[in-house]
């Protein structure tokens, strides 16, 4: 039991930061403010934070920023930003899906690290393109596939890593949601209109916006490399012009002589009584576990042949990685704010050391734009299959 | 709540039970003696419990039968039984998987009733030839589908018909087990020896062994009819001669003009963690539910847009189909081999119904020949789409 | 894991049972029989089963019993058994509790084993007076504290014994019931009007009914002696004569030199959502368990500064005692009849021990007269504590 | 569902904020600044963050405080930051119980706002004289019982102001924790010496440290006022000198003409299995609630009659209460720091109201000093019951 709770670290001076999109009414804006602000690495200093500059400006306004640096558009933003001394050294891009390719590219190109929502694009083109800007840029690029930064995630990819499950054989991830069981995005709501937007989302509906997140979870925890996928995708809803339904069986790239792993992955938008349940389930020769999101500082681990046993975050049984990004004792839950938080800290550890010119602690852990073109790829690879009745597409 | 428990009903005399299979160290055969027993309507006389006669005698004695019932072949119990004036009116047959036509159809045609452990029989050509039989005979065919004794399953089944989940669109279905994750058959556990050979068992292994469970449950709950499947099968231990593990796609068919519902089922037997972790959930337009196998006296309902909700059998909000099967209060469990005895209480009522030239109660439900068939087509079906890896395969 | 069943032993002759009260309406009476068949240990032959002796002749005729072995009272049930000689070896008695002592005494006069309802009678005086004929008698008394029979119930007891939990400190009990919450008693529901009538229950409403079975477990379980209690009772419910809800701070008897245990026990029938939430939590210096009646197939274990670990019947790190009365592998649920069938069954294995004359095995463990003294000496003192503004009462 | 998030109010400039204790290795300093940070309605300036001058001083640095406004004493802190001009407008104190009464009261007196962690002080003596510098005060006092900063206590709260329990009869709260089964306090763990010791901690132990958030919790909720207690407290461990365990009855004040309700009350620092096991369950006469501090996110609320249902955060069923301080969407769960957060977004609100001159928002709620009174009284009450054999002691 750590009965003890962390400290801050002595520290870095904050970095210096920007946002596009995460405008009034935009749920994600808020969300990475609220992150970035958690543990203190980060001061937010300008925005392009809408597409309509009366917006942006009133939406900096209700941020406290100086009206000055609220820009009408992100490539104003990357342009005066950059030329400032005292200018923004990361910026966090939470618009729809079809921005991200351009605006990271903007500000990528001015030396400005990006901290970027997923998915990556809205497709794999522009993700490919991105990820050629990103290698190429001497800034950094972060994806904020947040799931990865709850602790009992990284407890159990270090579970894996340890071999404490022995040889994988199975993974089944899901992640059923029911807000579009019916034609919300009909009567105009925000957060569904663009979701089921091909020109903003992409060729993926659930697939590209949760389905992303369950894959990228899956490929986190296990080290495991997708071969191959056969997927059936459905737009229940009348008149929906994209998937709000997938089911998806995967296949897995076998690791040296051993028995490739095999999988499934549910992702539904349709399915009452779901309001975020992202989980996943591991199984090994040697053992089993299980997380879920909305109880997240949990893991439930079975070693074959003995009792279950439920692993608390910051509790017995929790290891270093877990340790290392919990920041109260166990018992009192952390949630999802926090984890989103962690992904913003461990960016800002990856900034300092960038800046200060020393090689990153191992330890830290961030999805890059690899991770976000194998997720534009999974995507794609699910439509594809989809259109094809099903068949098996390669990754 | 239902405060009273509920009465025997008053009775009719008693059947005249045989049994085939069930000697010393089978599982299953006591159980479906504590089933026949729970609710008093069976009388257990004669057996041929074992097919080593000097075994089928030693367990008759054990069970304290009639040593001149006790013989060593089901054939020859067909024959003298329906021989004699107080011979059994009905056999529980639970011989592996491969005796169960042979066996079934000896009694039918003597006019004795046959309740059978599922799946049906090894093959689909067996299965087609006992419903022939079947169809023709004068006795009754019960299935031994136990699930569908639970009084929360039965609950679910009637929601779906009352129209509680409006249109079906998903329905999820999973049955892991542990219990083979190491090569147990090959150290002579009795269980996996036969489970795990052709011979005894048939094409499929967890699919046959618990995926049948799961397949008949979604199709019990649901009253939907498959179309066609996507199997992807493995034998994830080295040496195994039938698939321990199963992913598998479900397409229903369409109900008048509405969009199909899809699913999926996972089966497997090397998932540690899992004893019987037999569960389904199903969403419709209108609401969505979940019922665990291992905790079965909950229904989980969710109507949509409102609070989950906690559906207790025999509690506030069940009704009168998991009334009807329920023997006492709600808060005190019932549990597996309850649901079992409802199986053989349905049974008796068919069979006293059968006797006495009534007809039956509607609200009387019990697994069929055409039930079995289906098991055993849904096993073929699985294994030969998995072998077109994981095509499309018509029911 | 417990992947094979259990066959049933080879197996003595059934035990000719009566039954006194259990006629229509009673739901404890069908449990009573239902527990008394599912290990075909008893073949109940004879009842006294209502004082309405048209009652008790009908309800006799449902169940198939002899008309000449129908009585209209328990006396003339003695008397007659026990002179025939095939007469009744044991009797169930399930009548409300001012009857327990009359009629065990008769029965137990005559030399017939008795299996009593809990509590063991409607005072104390009648208590200590039964225990006095039962310690005289030839024949054996059972009281069915049935969840005693739990097989997790006893995995608490072993652990306890072994030392898994150290030296006990705290044990937290608690049966919370809702079905009181409203004044059902004044329209008539059966099983209310006589639980809240002190003339056929006795001193104690909540206290009785569940606070007996909530002492009885903990102290079945912990082994400790109760020294004194402080208790705050209530009739919430207008017109109520019994008390429907009991707070009882609980002190235990020292054990050598070490602190002697505490506890608390809450007994309550008028806490809305609770069915039969029957709980205990025990904590020692070395670890803590807790076993919910609702979910009885569960222990919660956790050694101190290890994870939480869930020991499930007959799975892996459960112990002999839960696997000795477990019938079905784990993970396939057993309920509330097969704890109360195992307190039948530990009936059958001591009254044949005692038929042979062979000592008892010592595995065997049934509710006594003594346990049946305590229940009764525990209401007592719980309403004489109440009366005296909670003051501490010694047991 | 709240399928949106919210935005961050149009925002009032940031209250300037001190701290008091909080340096390295204090667990609750670092939780207090997280709680600060995440509304982004504080701006930490200054601090005494240590006793020792020089800690004080490093633990300043490491948070980028400005060395000139790092103090070696609360008492030099309030003296200066009331002397500049951008001074602090409130200060943090999170020390021990013992310092609370003369840091506050230097703060108060300077007209500084006090957001003072609880329990209130060491002794009831100090606690009423707070009162009266408080009351007299122009500054605010907020005590940090967080736990009802938490949307679904917030939710349970309005459910009985509502009246959809009815007339409450019984309240039944907890919180047991495992870190102290063993004496950790001798060999020198930070956090287990002061909570161990009278000197800093008072007269309570685990009476102190966490029943008096369960009383705070329990009156939060249901609005009553505690009449009067019957307490059994106990140090299990060897040379412990505070209580690590105690087991409270609980009679609450009449409403009018009702019954008065009662309840129980049990913390405990020795129960094995327990990290932070704060759980609260109220039953009425038309319904019962039950709420876990480490699964936040649900309440389960039983109306009399019906199905359990289960209310999460921002989710169907939840009211304005709990969306009023929820940041984001039902399923992604908040935690406990979030619920921190929100008692020092109320405490802005306040601040904002009063140096505004307005009138505070009746939807706006903070524990006071009446409540860090009532908590101080609690544990003396507790105390001195205990002391009287467990006797009824007035509050």
């Amino acid at each position: 039991m750590a009965i003890e709770g962390k400290d801050e670290q002595a520290r870095e001076p904050k970095i210096r930061l920007g946002m596009v999109g995460g405008g009034a009414g935009a749920f994600i804006g808020a969300v990475h403010r609220m992150a970035a602000r958690l543990d203190d690495q980060f001061d937010l200093v300008a925005g392009a934070l809408s597409s309509t500059p009366e917006k942006a400006m009133a939406s900096g306004r209700d941020l406290g920023l100086d009206p000055e640096r609220c820009y009408g558009s992100f490539q104003e933003m990357a342009e005066k930003e950059s030329a400032r001394p005292d200018g923004i050294e990361a910026v966090s891009i939470v618009t729809p899906n079809h921005v991200h390719f351009a605006a990271a590219k903007a500000f990528l190109e001015k030396g400005i690290h990006v901290i970027c929502d997923k998915p990556l694009t809205s497709n794999l083109e522009d993700a490919k393109a991105l990820k050629e800007v990103a290698d190429k840029a001497k800034a950094l690029f972060i994806l904020t596939h947040n799931y990865t930064g709850y602790p009992m995630v990284r407890q159990a990819r270090e579970m894996v890593e340890n071999g404490d499950l022995g040889t994988l054989r199975l993974v089944q991830v899901e992640y059923p949601q029911d807000w579009l069981t019916e034609a919300v995005e009909q009567t105009g709501a925000k957060q569904a209109v663009w979701r089921t937007d091909p020109a903003q989302s992409g060729a993926g509906g659930s697939t590209g916006d949760i389905g992303t997140h369950a894959y990228n979870l899956a490929c986190f925890i296990t080290g495991l490399t997708l071969d191959s996928l056969a997927a059936d995708l459905d737009s229940f809803v009348e008149g929906r012009r994209l998937d709000d339904n997938a089911h998806v069986m995967l296949r897995f790239a076998a690791k040296g002589s051993e028995k490739p792993a095999k999988g499934m992955l549910w992702c539904s938008q349709v399915a009452p009584g779901h309001e975020n349940g992202l989980k996943i389930r591991v199984y090994g020769t040697k053992g089993g576990i299980e997380w879920v999101q909305a109880d997240p500082n949990y893991l439930w681990f079975t070693p074959f042949g003995e009792s279950k046993r439920l692993i608390t975050r910051n509790g017995a049984g929790a290891g270093a990685a877990a340790g290392r990004v919990s920041r109260i004792p166990s018992g009192h839950p952390e949630g999802y704010l926090e984890a989103f938080a962690t992904i913003y800290t461990e960016a800002a550890h990856a900034i300092n050391a960038r800046k200060k010119g020393v090689s990153l602690d191992k330890a830290v852990i961030y999805p890059t734009v690899d991770d976000g073109v194998k997720g534009v790829a999974f995507v794609e690879a699910c439509v594809a299959s989809s259109k094809k009745n099903g068949a098996w597409v390669k990754l």
